[in-house]
């Protein structure tokens, strides 16, 4: 639960955003950082691990370079994040939205004409991955300029290794095209990398049924009820996504070209599938929480029945076998040769009733 | 649930959409491929099963010739579909789609004036099919262009069988009519194939509905489930069919004529009636279920009834005949002669005043 | 359940819609079919039931007359339908409507200045009834054209006798008015028809609830799931309606008048009360169905205290008493005169403090 | 659940709404009818109770009158309603409307410019009261002319006594006001109406929440379905209600002053705030069923916990009992003198051990 | 429940609003009043608590002041209130709003160029506080003018007091912006004050969680029940809250800068944050109701197996034990030597055939 939360939220009160020159102040991580740059055109390529960041900072991009992709892994130093969001002037709500985790996914275009600060194109998601079994999920935050794709996150996440293979391909249409090409390439493969999630949460679901139309066990409650938080986390991601997509498509930015555009019909979706699975996966558990609760309760209707069986046939002989093992000085009964057989025939006959009626009644 | 899932839905990450010169490459299956090229006007008809492609490709189509259906069953030939795709000129979205299975069913307008590609509608959908008594759904893709329809399917469905009929029939609408009609016609055909489906559902629905409220068999509760989940899986794919048409309709296509939008009008009108169909049941079968566990409940309240019965009114009684055969040396009871039978009378008298008891309250 | 179906759906992939000259091929039925043609203006009147239909059909309207009202009861003679379709020039795909009982209600606008048929309003609904106790539909279908109405519906309904009345009551305002008045006077008869029913229900329920909260029988939940399944038949009729409704009013059709407008406002007034009915009674049954359930648990739980009473109190007695049964030789409280005594003030004794212990756990 | 119906509803098929010359002939009642006049304007005041109908109506108002109110209490004299429909002028429909009891909330504009009736605004809506403890709600009519406001109800309701106080105050925001803003005024006070009643549920429903948190009686769960009922039939009223100020608020009508616009735009906040109060209340409710259900299940596991402590702990106990109460010729221990106070002490053991194992599992 | 309410919500009929003269009249309260005035601009700051408040109204406000905020804390002084409603203009129907509390959230555009009160937007919301454990919300109301902005409420709240440090600090983004940058301030205070409060909840349904899974306790109900009712009290504010945020935004009124504007877009942002995140506890503490039944239901099953499995092994030995102990003179078995031993093997032989039969149908 706490998953949902931002302990790092500021106080409340506090001046919303981060200007520049207050983010090298903020109290940094311990994690490493790693910076890359990706610069590519349809003829060439060059990727570079940054380890010396002024020195970067203050060279100028090739001539060849159609788009740049700076990539950055690990926000816990604090003074690589105010070079950056200076020299890419950066808008201070867009800051503290990249340093809070746990945003929920938001689409932005800050700057513009009219604006202090460049026309960028932000956008906020969170990224999905099974570790050690457990459902996690890592905010990640893409800046889009002309030429420039910048993203931040906290751990590097392999869902984007396959993009970067695309773009030391030579032809490959990602190297062609421009760079909001490439910023919907890399939310493609985080929306992508959704499906071998529910997949998994497919399997579960699936092995869940099977255990409680086989045998109810106690446990199965809590399985289900952690399938339901994970989804219920998943689409808490989602669900907003499909506005970010949405308003991506209607964005007439000039940082978007018309292919992208074509494209994000195509990323849209896959949003809507997901919600759409999501959804119906959704129901189909709570479909199987009653399938449960009413299997538990179909048990306990069986060990009824056989409690009550064994009382009801018995409980009245046991009475019986009480009356004559009286010692009441007076009794007749006792006397008689055939009162020992008798009494087992009305044993056996009692029995025989008995069990004849419950099954009449279906019972049995 | 798997059922909601491809497989090759490919890496995350990958290259969106499959450009003409992969298709090959890709891994084709082992099934059966039949191509059938069926050209007509409203004088003439060729159907032609095409057993060399690459011939029949070279060719160009009878003057005559008003609408050509090309109809491919089987899509493990990758060559067949890369010679197709290069042929029609298919956008690489939509060959993705084609070869990516279960996916949910949409509508894409591709190409046009301002586009490389030719213009062309794309619809993909999902046809249901009971085999084996066991509810399942194939998908079928299908392009429309001014005088052309392809449809892609895994396995041929005879749902269309009846509309070769229909072209074979001199003077049918069909006939006379232009490509849209014949896209209309196959959509209408597969759409109407769910109701006879629908009605076997009910049918189940109907014997469980029996089934419950006579006795309620601890099975029956994972037949519920089962007609929940197939009702869901085709909700799943019968929803989106509504904005399909819907924009299909909307769509001021130059490949769809006037007289077919009249048509989609009624196409709309059953996908909304099987909509609704789905909804009423879903509804009636969560009824069933809430019916069916408080059924259950009911049946275990008259099997406590009847335990609590045989208990409360033996329970004493078996105390009192303890009681009497308590061997203490001073028992003043035991030596009266009217002692015996005054025990039985007590002991049928309370039997009486608990069954009158019980009756009181309604528990009889 | 079946009721939602039209088993003669048709062949999924046959051709949409009735040609004209095919409507006498199809198999027809064997009831009874009757015809009435009522012409009526402000100042005359003739009702006229027809036999001969052909000799009707080539007969030119009088004069004098305002509207003519083609009532058609009965829908089994194919021949009928095929003269009636022919002379009014009714759309195929209405025909199919009107043929194919279950339908969904609709409204639709065929034909006009630019199309092949002549401009007519269709409209599909339901009417319903309580027959035998068992509530049933009816389809009704009614064209309307300029000065035309004609309705289609199996069984003659008595829904429509006081519009008769008014018809020929001189002075009323139907008579003054004009065709779609009519329409609008034969539409609102078939809505209004729900009240009682929904009254009918309405009693049901109050029935019920009384029941409930008195006694819990096993029964009650059949009858529920049966007023529940009634109303959402009512409810899969009238939500439509309220569309097809909306939608005549909509319509800026030559076919209806300025004053009907009016009127069709209060039709849809009353649509939107009845459906705000079905609401309020489905959500009255659920709630029913939850204090139906609550009210069994309530009861079991009663069950449960007295057999837990009777129990917990004799059970360990029984023991006690079973204790001093034992046939040891060494047991010196079975000489002590004081013993017998002594265990009937152990047994009270015990029974007393169970009793006052349950009643301060609020158990009696 | 009657209470939603008008047994008045009319014979479906009757005409529509009641014209001018029919009213007189309409089954009347017997209750007493007031009709109040209150004529007034800036300066100006009076109060006239009208005993004779017909001077009245022949009379001309005051030339200093700026709002005249007719304010009818009682609806059972056919005579009276005649004539003043007669006189102003009342659209059929409307007429058939404040006639019929258990209306749904609506507000039409009849009549203006283009039509024979004089333009008037007609609001029909429901106030509500609690007699003896129950739940009621009557209708009221309101007509709204350009200087004439028109009110219909069963009974006198005191909620529109304040109003009359603010008319007789001189300087008061009414009395300088027009005809709207009267109209606004009543409207205001009924929906305002709705906060104590709101209140006294609040607190019944605060009442059930402390019974079921300290023990749950069964006569708890018919309390909550009554109070669930108010709140639906509240809810009834109160959600067309806001299409009806909604519609008042958008409406350009010539009989609404821009004042009162901005005034609606108040009462619309307080529609808004009772339909959020109902909805929260229905949430809590249905949560406080859900406690009830939940807490009665708890009871009924603590006495299963008892009967299970006892029934465990003592029918093993009395099997040994009965084992040593057997006449078996041959049984060795009976005759060790050691084999009394054996049983004893195993008897001891056994029941320390189960509660033991009781409190382990935590069932204690 | 009664939070909900406002028992002066003033009896309904009573004149709408509240004019200036009549302010004074009104019964005031008992707390301590305390305003202070906080003037600023880029370079000066002062604040000023006032006790004079006649005083303070009559002197001019310092030249170089560019936003003056006051900030009354206590509302129960009417004089007060008078003064400075007749002062700043405040429109009748705000002043109403202001002293009733418990007011659902709203935002209102009052005066302006055509009306005869200033220009001022008027925004009601409600802060929440967690005192000594208790959930619990005081109603906040904010003026918003060109250069002014008014806040009244009962308690101070001490989330804004970071508010007044930014406006101390020089150089702060705030003290170079204009009123209504303010009045965002302010507003984002409130709404970011949800945020720990949240967590709160959070906590304690992961708490809950951890209860319920290990063992359910009675209790847990009633806390399940508290988190439900106070998680329906926030959303009760933040549901309207959007709204307020969402049409601020929209609105292109003089008093809300270009600046504030996007702000308030960051503001809107929050909202919805804290809407879902409210959304979404609601359906994992639904969720936990469900598993709490569920385990609880569980829970009786494993006694009733308890019970059952020791009734089922003793109740049939005991009625053996029974039958030996009868005192029939004819009794064959007693005599015999090996009947004892015999007794006891048949005894273990029962048990041990029931332990089986009862791990073959995984009872065990």
């Amino acid at each position: 639960m706490k998953k949902y939360f931002n302990k790092a939220q500021g106080i409340p009160g506090a001046a919303p955003g981060i200007e520049h020159n207050e983010i090298s102040s903020l109290p940094g991580g311990t994690g490493e950082v790693s910076i890359a740059c990706i610069d590519y055109s349809a003829g060439n390529v060059s990727i570079e691990e940054i380890n010396n960041l002024e020195d970067f900072l203050g060279r100028h991009r090739p001539e060849w370079t159609n788009v740049r992709w700076i990539c950055v892994d690990g926000l816990s130093d604090m003074g690589v994040m105010q070079d950056l969001a200076t020299k890419y002037d950066l808008h201070p709500l867009a800051i503290e939205d990249i340093l809070q985790k746990n945003q929920r996914p938001k689409f932005e275009a800050y700057g513009g004409e009219e604006s202090d600060f460049t026309a960028r194109l932000f956008i906020v998601t969170q990224v999905f991955q099974i570790k050690d079994g457990r459902f996690q999920h890592d905010q990640v935050s893409i800046f889009l300029g002309h030429k420039t794709v910048m993203t931040f996150q906290e751990h590097r996440s392999t869902e984007w290794d396959p993009i970067r293979q695309r773009i030391k391909a030579k032809g490959s249409r990602l190297r062609s095209s421009d760079a909001s090409f490439l910023a919907y390439s890399l939310l493609d493969a985080l929306v992508d990398s959704c499906f071998p999630i529910l997949e998994t949460f497919s399997d579960r679901a699936e092995e869940l049924e099977t255990h409680i139309l086989e045998h109810s066990q106690p446990g199965l409650i809590s399985e289900i009820h952690q399938l339901k938080r994970d989804l219920l986390k998943m689409r808490w991601v989602i669900r907003p996504m499909r506005e970010v997509v949405a308003s991506m498509q209607r964005e007439q930015h000039e940082c978007i070209s018309e292919t992208t555009h074509i494209y994000l019909r195509d990323l849209y979706d896959h949003v809507i599938q997901i919600t759409d699975l999501i959804e119906t996966y959704r129901e189909i558990i709570s479909d199987l929480t009653e399938t449960y609760i009413s299997s538990v309760s179909n048990r306990m209707n069986e060990i009824m029945k056989v409690l009550t069986l064994i009382g009801t046939i018995f409980i009245p002989l046991t009475f019986l076998a009480g009356v004559y093992g009286m010692n009441f000085k007076y009794f007749p009964e006792l006397n008689q040769i055939w009162a020992y057989p008798a009494f087992w025939v009305i044993c056996l006959g009692t029995a025989v009733i008995m069990l004849l009626l419950f099954r009449r009644r279906k019972w049995l």
